[in-house]
């Protein structure tokens, strides 16, 4: 890499063709999904009326390499490969040996990586012959994504969002609308699921956990309608491990290796996505750390229970096994930085749990010191999501300092902030505070823990 | 190009090294600049208050190429070369024979092209010793370019925000403010061209005119402070030539070359940016037309007056020689496509008067229509500004469908919508009609032109 170089642009063809699928070199794998009423491992019939029958195989394969679509491609390569960035000038700004690389994925047209997944659901729906699909959406970011999926393949999109997101941040909304999808404030009328939060509680700002049963169930009720999620499940992952795949081969195009790996995590799908192909070497015996970075005001892999659950709070969805905070979760207080899912995806938590990979908690006021700093040294806006991971890997960078060590360390900016400046005056009002999600509710959330026969 | 690429990536070493300066080219040169008292031609002394050297040499410079600084190039290598589009699904959903590629603009972290210019304008000021920049905004655009620029070059940075922008687009206020600039709403009381217009009106919402004023009196009144201008001035086209020349290298790479180029236009610079470099061809003999797109609410090249005007209402700038709606020109009505300033550059007028540049002026809904449809074929969310060139391209795609023949477009995508998403919920609420600016303000305006001798 010559001295001034920022940036590493890879060629259109030497866009991965082939998916990583991280189970195929895993020696503890995650125990088996469980049908929520039964109670008994999943079958592919248990999850045909929501899912198309490529997507269900892709969840369970067991082949190391998945081939990508040709038509998947033909939308990819609309902003992929994705720019690999060297943050030279973050890196004087910390006065750090460290060399810090960031990969880019707020290049989508949705702004986020969420497209790397939305994109083939998209496709592999509408082979299957389905014409619409439904889902949910917190801030936002996957509802966007899967919005712009539909469009690209003329299907029609229903998004259940969160009520009190439907409301404070309109222009996430109106981009869905411009890319023609339905946008459904949660809890609603249309589901059963809807019906009984608002004959409880008619003034419901709603949750993830609720918007995610309206979907399922309008899924589940619908023949020509299946279900879309964003994270978790192992074909998101699977989906989003062109951002790793691509990083390696830009890394090594500049004759470099990470010594450290950095995403954040809520679900898990960007964290995934780059670090899997990391650890595919290292499950070959290179050494490299891989380390997700979540909010204090969630703790799910750093503090949660590693234990079967739901992943919504009506039980509507399989019993998968992960770390948990239960899935009766709120998220505490004023939070502005996203990633406030009760779960984490079951590989990454057997990963985490198995000391595969690392995970960190961090505050959010450091999270946006970070973010301000990255904004006024790389000029990039990042999410706040996004902003967890740079924190991480500055407090990575400083650690080198420290040591006096020249490491090599890559984190994934998932996505931009041009959606979060609320979030940003909020900080610098001085009305963001570190939120550290009390330790009594994680204790009492383990009654609310499913009993399973497969967990004995 | 293969059939299924859509995208056209430069190295960075094809990264021009210079700017394109099209007076070296042009037989008729615009009038000269006049000082607005004296109306006696402009001399370096007059400009050196509120600019640097370099810049007053490069709005003078007949010098056919100019070397962009290694600085220069050191930040635009953060985001350029920009891909160029093959507008594929765009072409599908016309039906037409015509290949329609755009230049990508939106990537710069400020979402615009604004930064080609506000970086070379930061460093030469950086360079000349000034510890800070004034400048004004009106929904945000070049506000944010220019606070971007400051804080890669640890400038100070204040700019004037149209008042009533302030208050409706608080995110483009927030983008600033986390680049570290000072926001004020103009008319303020740190300026006397401020405070006048609030003792005659305390409630006054500003105006794009007034906050030019308050920039330039800011920065003539302090030595450390220079002004910094987003459009109209030739050393500012200049640096936007970037633009064209690196879709020039792209389109030469698929082997290819615009029987049209498509740029919509308010000052003209993203127009110029586009257009000049193709211009230098037309010069030379060759065949291409060159396409400046103005909102019929704000028609300064269709149907302004060639004529000497100022810059801004409160006289303070230099008389220039352009098409002008008059220095008093007030915004009609709502709008939402940007592009509102009375006069246009004098280096674009002179070309449109000359017949070597065309101008159309359409009205806001087919822009929105545009804007939508390509956002739902090919991704992107196009600024309100930006999408007055996506009409202007598939209106002439829809006149080589008519005429049956494989033309060429090339328009540039000036930036994103990220920030404009209001105007998209009035576009589709149906509070957006169409505007033709009356014929007697245009009339009247007449009256308000300064009488220069330099004119007979």
């Amino acid at each position: 890499m010559s001295d001034r170089q920022v940036k590493v642009v890879l060629s259109e063809k030497d866009m991965p063709r082939q998916w990583y699928n991280i189970m195929a070199d895993m020696s503890n794998l995650p125990k088996p999904g469980l049908n929520p009423v039964t109670k008994k491992p999943l079958t592919p019939d248990d999850l045909l009326p929501i899912f198309p029958m490529d997507l269900i195989l892709q969840e369970v394969s067991m082949d190391r390499w998945i081939d990508i679509p040709e038509e998947v491609l033909d939308i990819y390569r609309q902003w992929r490969p994705s720019p690999l960035y060297r943050a030279r000038r973050l890196e004087q700004a910390l006065g750090t040996p460290a060399r810090i690389y960031y990969k880019h994925e707020g290049v989508s047209p949705a702004g986020s990586h969420k497209p790397n997944t939305a994109i083939p659901q998209a496709y592999y729906n509408k082979k299957a012959g389905i014409k619409r699909l439904s889902t949910e959406t917190g801030a936002g970011q996957w509802g966007s994504a899967l919005s712009l999926a539909c469009s690209y393949f003329g299907l029609e999109c229903t998004v259940y969002m969160v009520k009190v997101s439907y409301h404070q941040k309109p222009y996430r909304r109106s981009l869905m609308q411009v890319w023609g999808a339905e946008v459904i404030p949660s809890p609603s009328d249309r589901t059963n699921a809807g019906r009984q939060v608002l004959a409880k509680d008619p003034d419901c700002l709603g949750s993830l956990g609720i918007a995610i049963s309206e979907a399922v169930e309008d899924a589940a009720n619908r023949k020509d309608t299946n279900y879309s999620l964003g994270s978790v499940l192992n074909h998101v992952l699977l989906h989003q491990t062109v951002i790793g795949l691509e990083a390696k081969k830009q890394l090594e195009l500049v004759g470099d290796y990470p010594d450290v790996v950095v995403g954040c995590c809520g679900g898990g799908s960007n964290f995934a996505g780059l670090a899997f192909p990391f650890l595919a070497d290292k499950f070959a015996g290179k050494e490299v750390r891989a380390v997700a970075v979540e909010p204090t005001a969630c703790p799910t892999l750093t503090r949660g229970h590693f234990a079967y659950d739901f992943g919504d709070s009506a039980q509507l969805t399989p019993i998968v096994s992960m770390f948990t905070l239960g899935h009766d979760f709120v998220p505490p207080g004023i939070h502005a930085g996203g990633l406030r899912y009760h779960g984490a995806s079951p590989l990454v938590s057997q990963l985490v749990h198995d000391g595969i990979a690392e995970a960190v908690a961090i505050g959010q006021r450091g999270v946006f010191e970070s973010a301000v700093l990255f904004a006024r040294t790389e000029g990039i806006l990042p999410a706040p999501e996004s902003a967890h991971a740079i924190k991480g890997a500055i407090d990575e960078a400083l650690k080198a300092k420290d040591a006096g060590e020249e490491r090599t360390i890559l984190f994934s900016l998932s996505g931009h902030g041009h959606f979060d400046l609320s979030a940003y005056d909020e900080f610098f009002a001085g009305r963001l505070t570190d939120i550290v999600y009390p330790q009594e509710m994680i204790d009492k959330a383990l009654a609310s823990l499913p009993v399973c026969d497969e967990e004995s």
